[in-house]
């Protein structure tokens, strides 16, 4: 395990540093992974190793790495301990492109898996959503999303039988936006993007392999077609340190109305 | 407590609903919070309360509980038990209107704190964004913004004392891109927004009087005037039931590249 104890700070160098001894810790793991000795994947040293090599309280081993876990830079694997994250996805709400997409354009694997295919009657909130009457059938698709073979987001994604008959007889394992254009001609003219930070409970925390109450990111799609008819409207739980969410806005002469 | 009373449901009506007993109790409260039986602000019947005039078990009162406060829809005060949460405020990043200016376009009072002004060295980070040298001084204010009363969110603001000397003097209470323009005629070009759910953890807890490892969303924005020069670097960490990121975005004729 020399690289693992190379990775220890010294203990002088912790108590001199400015501010609370777990900070300094923080700062010093924060810094192997920037610099690359600690690589995305890679398993930290356990908190006896850092007890142990290190001569590090466990409280304060504790609350430099749930610091680090809070800032999404390193997560922990069921009973196998603490590794370090790989880098968050960017996404831009602004673009067009669907995960499918810009997922390969980052340079990374993108993957999807149906979970669950269902007519469900529409609840009072989706049939006003759809325009549908409160219990007419609908399309529930439940998918689960990863990037690089980790799963990242569950969603649940609903869609009116009417603008897609028979849509579950089809493999939903790719773009759904995809299969709706080229075997319905259905077309998305504007898309209305919601997003909340949430915590991740039960059945979404279940399906990520995270505990119930980490914090994750709720972003809720409306996709319209020309005529303003909801074409799908999707549900995503994605786990808080897969995703960064991107925009950035100069001042155009376009922003100045025209006369 | 006639009207405690009247929200709790019927154990029969629990029982007969279709899947866990736990989200039926969710949507039964969450039912009473839609109508307006249940105001924001207002305080639930405690546990106590649901388990004897309802008859639930407390496992299942507490499941309901989580899923609703993981929603946003309810949130816990220090000793004091669970209370419904004020309607978030929709932040929308295309838009340039600062915090003061959309909290009260939304019909909300929005009030800051200065909490702490300190000239500081930059990190290797920070020096990194504002191309000073390691070590420069800059500006660093922290503040605590609040929505109706109820604190929303704490900042860290970095500014370069080269574009705005003197800084510290002045009262920064209110819009610090007002007094940036209005003082020192340094105006903003570029907002580059990242956005990112995190957990809440000590000092931001604390300044924000929620639990440590509350979900949050770390919102940073950097802006930048007419020369790419960077005006302000801020980071703000928001409760998560505050805040519901918007984006609406349209198919338009200026999306086809000019020839």
């Amino acid at each position: 395990m020399r690289s693992a104890i190379e990775m220890f700070p010294r203990q002088e160098k912790l108590s001199e540093a400015d501010g609370p001894q777990y900070l300094a810790l923080r700062d010093h793991i924060a810094l192997n992974i920037e610099i690359g000795r600690l690589l995305p994947g890679s398993r930290l040293p356990s908190e006896r190793q850092f007890q142990s090599e290190a001569g590090i309280a466990r409280g304060t081993i504790r609350q430099a790495l749930s610091q680090l876990e809070a800032e999404g830079l390193i997560y922990r694997r069921d009973r196998s301990g603490w590794y370090v994250s790989p880098p968050a996805i960017t996404y831009d709400p602004m673009r067009w492109a669907g995960f499918m997409a810009y997922v390969a354009e980052q340079g990374r694997v993108p993957a999807t898996t149906t979970l669950e295919k269902s007519i469900r009657p529409a609840t009072a909130a989706l049939a006003d959503i759809f325009r549908v009457a409160p219990g007419a059938s609908l399309y529930e698709i439940r998918r689960r999303r990863m990037i690089d073979g980790r799963s990242v987001l569950v969603e649940r994604i609903t869609v009116d039988p009417a603008l897609a008959p028979d849509l579950l007889s089809h493999s939903l394992d790719g773009s759904l936006t995809d299969i709706l254009k080229s075997e319905y001609g259905v077309t998305v003219a504007r898309n209305r993007v919601d997003m909340r930070p949430c915590a991740l409970v039960r059945d979404a925390a279940e399906a990520l392999g995270v505990h119930s109450g980490t914090p994750g990111l709720l972003v809720v799609r409306t996709s319209f077609d020309a005529s303003g008819r909801v074409v799908e409207y999707d549900q995503e739980y994605w786990r808080h340190d897969a995703i960064r969410v991107h925009v950035d806005l100069t001042v155009r002469e376009e922003t100045i109305p025209p006369k």
